[in-house]
């Protein structure tokens, strides 16, 4: 890939520069993607199309292969090499050369560009890294291992190298890494009419912007200004009057993830990020938030259910790795549940039904406790459980728990008394299955709490101590009992 | 609450009126959030802080908790509601008089506004709903029963009441109800200059937006501009030059969640709502989407366990009716690979060690099935796993579950072996093992996917399938090996 071509590529959406007005395209295609031939009603690429650049590709009919892709908007093109297996991306890569474009880069799966990224040449990588938006030649570089890295910071511009050094100087998943660099920052000297001639004057300014800062002469924030209400506003009127001075500053080593959560709360566009001087140093857009709010909203539906960070174009030995980690975990759980049964060997081998109906017990239970973590995890990641209102919930979910086990007792202690004949088995399991509903409830909300409390992530830790909990009541109460009243 | 009071409110952070420049406030206070005292390093309010505004309304010391909510932005009021229990966000309500703003009704979860909005007056709500923008009208109205639904749209303006009628004629859940009416669209003949003196003549036009769209004189859109282009470009250049063709359009009837996926593929800020002959009819905006993105990536997790919405704020009845017919659901499955247990309740009773080893190869199964179904669901949902790399994928999953498998098995094989001195049973529970693992990942794979391909919600009832498979192989595999070696 050339300089150039990347250079076009990067310019292709943005506007023309003022003083040279661009030819008019032939022809106005707009909504590409709904046009397109290669996309299906859910916005897929369309099997039978992935198939053809896949022929063509085994075919080596790179001109094909070419033809086919040069159609398509980059985040497809990054979705396409998602769909191939790593030795058909190599060949894809090669094979469409110039739309191998900076966006299609910035669009692919971390996994996916690592594994490509580390398959090219430092100065090339350095060249690409030149072309993209510090926070993405940030996310391409990061991954990548020290001596990797250091080859392609080598390799750059002493001024782009400076600001993805910097970047790279703040936590993992901060602010300081996700905020772009490229933003407008004005004193509040400034009238909407000379903030409009400045911005036509200087070319340097980014193209795509969509609030300006005004800062005070430390550069600290003072206000910003939706471009919409500049628009709007007569020339002579200074910023200072039009600016909205209440804002969201963003501290450059907050966690991403509570960077997101204001995004939410205040409907943020963009927002400033600050150094620890309160000095403004960058800028954080909604578009690279949203990633994170998915990102981060799957991470917890993952991490309950042991499965790390569960992309699918994860290497299969990190996956292996990871799922068998918390497997070996709960096998150990499991073995503890098991050892509890154990106590009551002689009454299973009197009474053999017991073995038939304490799965169920056990089961209902952790399924119960189960439902509950999923709410409890998801109102903690989303600040809707807070100490104001945890004993509300904590109440809250007792009450669940007690009705559920009340009707699921009923239910199948009426079952087992019928299917059995046997009115005080039916009477065991009835009252075995309230107090590993109320267990249950009981685990479901104060484990993720608490953990919550020692600044351990809920989502990760929560689900064995819940099973663990749910597994023993069950089979203790429902055997115990049944020993105790004298079943076997 | 008047209608000045709402009206102040709905203004307060926009510009103000081009011929009218505000006196600047008295002071600038910049992040009233973090210098706030109400709130702690997390950005959630304080417990004591709750507690004190608590205190004051069950004192009805009305003054002082109007004092205290004061300083909150919008969306912490609207938090604060929902820390509260009923009761006690009836008084609030009634306490802060108009500091209950448009801003803070339309941030309020859905249960709660709706239950606020239920003890109000039809006029009232009318009022409300006309200083609301279409798409929060719309969410506070669309939850309300028909009846009090009518009586609140007899009391609005006409034009008010035909944009609410008319979203509320689209699908839950679709692009039109979404859709916001204010928007700013110009023809092409325009240049720079004449669209910058049209925002600046026109006060009727929205006060906040990011983009201009260009129509033709069909009214349909064919391109857009960044306001940052218009800005950076001199007056004389027609918008035509500058705009970008290529865009995203949204069908109305498009559902939320697929507005959310594409906003995220393509960075979108806003984008174009259209009818079905192609015309503009309406913006969706980034900020709109972020909730959506969020509860979409949650509800999956609360479908898988069957937890429903998943919503603190829900009734309590509500949240029984939910979990309380998954949990039967689950019983039924339970009972089934309960029968697989009685069936070998002879072998059990012979040989009770059989009952003490089974919860862990049933409850491994369990949890296998549950990391590749959680990884499924979330790939399903996020457009990654498609046709294309469907086989791919069951290959993937077919490696992982074999050599976690194994791994496994020979884990617990040789403890149980060592454990109880029968190299025989290490070698069948090994087996089992194995054997239930390779269900659990072809299950945990196999069952969304079908489910996908009949448009069935795979989130919803993939869980129950893949447990029964997998409490049903573990117990069948596990006892049967043990009954077919002469174990028992």
């Amino acid at each position: 890939m050339t300089q150039t071509d990347l250079d076009e590529e990067l310019h292709d959406r943005a506007p023309d520069a003022p003083d040279a007005p661009p030819e008019p395209e032939p022809e106005a295609h707009k909504d590409s993607a709904k046009d397109s031939e290669s996309l299906d009603e859910d916005n897929h690429l369309k099997s039978d199309f992935v198939r053809s650049v896949k022929d063509a590709l085994h075919e080596d009919d790179f001109e094909r292969v070419y033809d086919l892709v040069e159609p398509l908007h980059p985040a497809d093109i990054a979705d396409l090499f998602e769909l191939f297996d790593e030795r058909e991306r190599l060949g894809l890569a090669r094979a469409i050369r110039d739309l191998m474009s900076v966006e299609v880069i910035a669009e692919l799966n971390d996994w996916v560009r690592e594994a490509l990224v580390e398959a090219l040449p430092a100065d090339v990588v350095a060249e690409i890294a030149e072309q993209l938006d510090t926070d993405d030649a940030v996310a391409m570089l990061e991954d990548l291992d020290e001596e990797d890295q250091q080859a392609v910071l080598a390799e750059m511009e002493p001024e782009d190298r400076a600001a993805i050094e910097s970047a790279l100087s703040y936590p993992e998943e901060s602010a300081g890494r996700l905020m772009s660099r490229d933003f407008v920052a004005v004193p509040e000297t400034m009238t909407v009419g000379d903030l409009i001639d400045f911005l036509r004057e200087h070319r340097e300014l980014p193209t795509e912007f969509w609030e300006v800062f005004i800062v005070d002469p430390m550069h600290r924030p003072i206000g910003t200004c939706a471009l919409s209400w500049i628009l709007r506003t007569p020339r002579n009127i200074p910023l200072y009057d039009v600016m909205a001075r209440d804002q969201t500053l963003i501290p450059a080593d907050m966690d991403q993830e509570e960077v997101a959560l204001r995004f939410q709360k205040y409907a943020l566009i963009s927002a400033a990020v600050v150094d620890e001087a309160g000095r403004l140093i960058g800028l954080i857009t909604v578009d690279d938030i949203v990633h994170i709010i998915q990102e981060e909203a799957s991470e917890d539906i993952l991490r309950l259910s042991g499965a790390g960070d569960g992309d699918i174009n994860e290497p299969i030995l990190v996956t292996v790795r990871t799922r068998l980690a918390w497997l070996v975990v709960n096998l150990g759980t499991a073995m503890i549940a098991s050892s509890v049964v154990g106590l009551f060997q002689g009454a299973i081998a009197k009474f053999a039904i017991l073995a038939v109906l304490m799965p169920i017990v056990s089961g209902m239970g952790g399924n119960a406790g189960t439902q509950t973590l999923a709410v409890v995890v998801r109102a903690i990641a989303t600040n809707q459980l807070t100490d104001s209102n945890t004993v509300r919930m904590i109440l809250r979910e007792i009450r669940i728990a007690l009705t559920n086990g009340f009707a699921l007792g009923a239910l199948i202690g009426t079952g087992t008394w019928l299917l059995f004949q046997n009115p005080l088995l039916g009477a065991v399991i009835a009252t075995a299955m309230v107090v590993n509903n109320l267990t249950a409830g009981l685990a479901g909300i104060l484990v993720p709490v608490t953990l919550d409390r020692f600044r351990i992530d809920p989502a990760v830790s929560s689900a064995v101590f819940v099973t663990t909990a749910t597994d023993t009541m069950g089979f203790f109460s429902f055997l115990g009992l049944a020993v105790l009243t004298g079943l076997a």
